[in-house]
């Protein structure tokens, strides 16, 4: 069994919980080394006290279960199998005090059935012991998220080759996602995204055949995922020359976003660092503007735990990795973003991107 | 309002639901035009009998969502506000006898929030009503689906050129999720699988940095997104040379995806298309190479309902698309899966895949 495994099981045991099922394949995953993407079939990792762990797969992953899972009590089932029947029979006539299960991540129609064959006599959440174990990254793990910035931000280096006249922001999605696979990343972390011109002001904007255009501010926001661990950055360009009030926008961002990383420390709360970076915009008159979290934490899943909101006052740890990506964007003008991932150290905040972060101006 | 959420309003009255929930993105995406991946920020789009439909979303996409949504009474909240408290406002004193949700996409932690606020004497499941709706395609939706199985076909033709010597199966990936890009397809509709040789027996296996060789199967799986639908696509080709084994194993496939095809008929069962396709492969001996079912639907979403398993006594309707992918998967040899997609007519099975099926031999 690997330590997360290991861990999960002695706090298994101080939570109270007799048993505890595991649904996010991330979370399978993460203790088990079993990486699968089930899509609507069960997945599932068992854990009963005093009882070996078992895994319960689809049929067709079997083989893959067996070559790269830890856990070795590997469990079937074809797609006219009941898995919850599985589920029961796995868990034979033991007590069924207080069963573990993700809230976040298991459907109501799911617990309906679990609830069926389970007579459990409550459900607790692990949702939370199993994010608090995530979000604190071992060495390992960090250098993991390392590589994966190193190489999107080679991949974003490359990239910027590609801006040239006529060139649209959904061509340059189309070079940066096959840098990406061609520099050995699994994929893509999240949808790529290359936005310019009035369309940097939609922070969820999606890229379109918009040309790019001398003036335009162009901003790109993407990731991958390599060994398992994701990164993501965020950088905004001027193409050909600087507008002033954008010059002036840019400006802003960067010290809200050297502020947010300024305060990543461990010991202070997570929403002090969304309010050190929304301080800095808020004096400069773009609070409206900035209508986002300033971050979200980053390892096997692109957002996970924590979620850095003003209004959060869970307390920073050494391992957290977690992005600080102030923006102000102002409709029909345009928008500016700057990200970097944060590792939490007990030397202070370290970034994990290093890519330049000056206003740098491209030229097709 | 768009005509699918004018059948919505319809059958919740039917359905004697006085509000419901919509929370799966897709369907979100189906009822009002709006698209989004709204992460674990909270979506949602609320009916309740007798009064204006309303949007919920982040406050972040609130300019994106104004600008494509048929619903315009928007809800806005930023990652401060509680979401749920804004559901209750907006349902103010109305009596909440039956409310629906979707079961299969709400989670449990959601579901104990939304009790909280949202007291309904029952809360009922909407998936089988909107999956039923969103089976059935409109001769638009069809068209859509055709167009996105053009466009992964000519990424696989395209494709094909790069498979050369010294070729890897993540290479030949990177290539094809690169042409999809540039072929205009918002992107891969799953992880494009390249598998060669041995790896070919993984129904699930992970494309790797194995050397394409002499003497292989080569299969592809692949699909993209178009303008909203997806397409999925399965070829398995020889490489060089057709192992007499191998070759035995491909016509044994061919005779089943075209046995499921033909069983694909409005008032069949979806079960008898898998029982089809499986009695060929049984017959041929080949029975415990087959664990996988025939196929599911395809839509918005690549897998989404039916699920065509050998036990789905369920009725196969006008207007349904779903995949036809038998395989059979060899241990240490090798496998092969040919899948096609399939749209149900008036006048019988139409598949929207055309890729040559015979078995093709490609040289390096």
């Amino acid at each position: 069994m690997n330590n997360a495994l290991i861990s999960l099981e002695q706090q298994m045991t101080d939570a109270g919980l007799t048993a505890l099922l595991v649904t996010d394949p991330k979370h399978v995953y993460y203790l088990t080394g079993f990486a699968s993407n089930p899509h609507e079939r069960f997945l599932g990792l068992l854990l009963r006290r005093g009882d070996e762990p078992a895994l319960i797969v689809p049929a067709l992953d079997s083989e893959a279960a067996h070559a790269s899972s830890s856990v070795q009590n590997i469990l079937t089932h074809s797609d006219t199998d009941n898995p919850y029947l599985l589920l029961k029979e796995g868990l034979g006539s033991a007590d069924l005090g207080n069963f573990g299960i993700e809230k976040e991540h298991f459907s109501v129609a799911r617990y309906e059935q679990l609830a069926a064959f389970v007579p459990a006599k409550t459900f607790s959440d692990i949702g939370p012991l199993l994010r608090s174990m995530r979000s604190k990254k071992t060495p390992e793990e960090a250098g993991r998220m390392k590589h994966a910035a190193e190489l999107v931000e080679e991949v974003l280096r490359r990239g910027l080759e590609h801006v040239k006249t006529g060139v649209t922001e959904i061509e340059l999605v189309a070079e940066l996602e096959y840098l990406m696979k061609k520099l050995g990343a699994s994929g893509p972390s999240f949808d790529t995204m290359v936005l310019s011109g009035p369309n940097t002001a939609l922070p969820h904007g999606v890229p379109g055949s918009r040309v790019i255009q001398p003036g335009d501010f162009l901003m790109f926001d993407l990731g991958v995922y390599a060994a398992g661990y994701a990164s993501d950055i965020t950088r905004t360009f001027a193409v050909e020359k600087a507008d002033d009030k954008l010059t002036a926008i840019y400006n802003t961002v960067l010290a809200a976003n050297e502020a947010g990383i300024a305060a990543s420390r461990a010991g202070a709360t997570f929403g002090s660092v969304d309010r050190a970076a929304r301080d800095v915009i808020e004096a400069a008159g773009y609070g409206p503007y900035f209508m986002h979290r300033v971050g979200h934490g980053l390892g096997m899943d692109t957002h996970e735990y924590p979620s850095l909101h003003g209004l959060n006052e869970d307390i920073i740890e050494h391992g957290n990795v977690f992005t600080v990506e102030p923006g102000i964007y102002v409709p029909e003008l345009g928008g500016v973003r700057i990200e970097d991932d944060v590792l939490v150290t007990e030397d202070g905040p370290q970034t994990l991107t290093s890519f330049p972060k000056e206003l740098t101006v491209l030229h097709l």
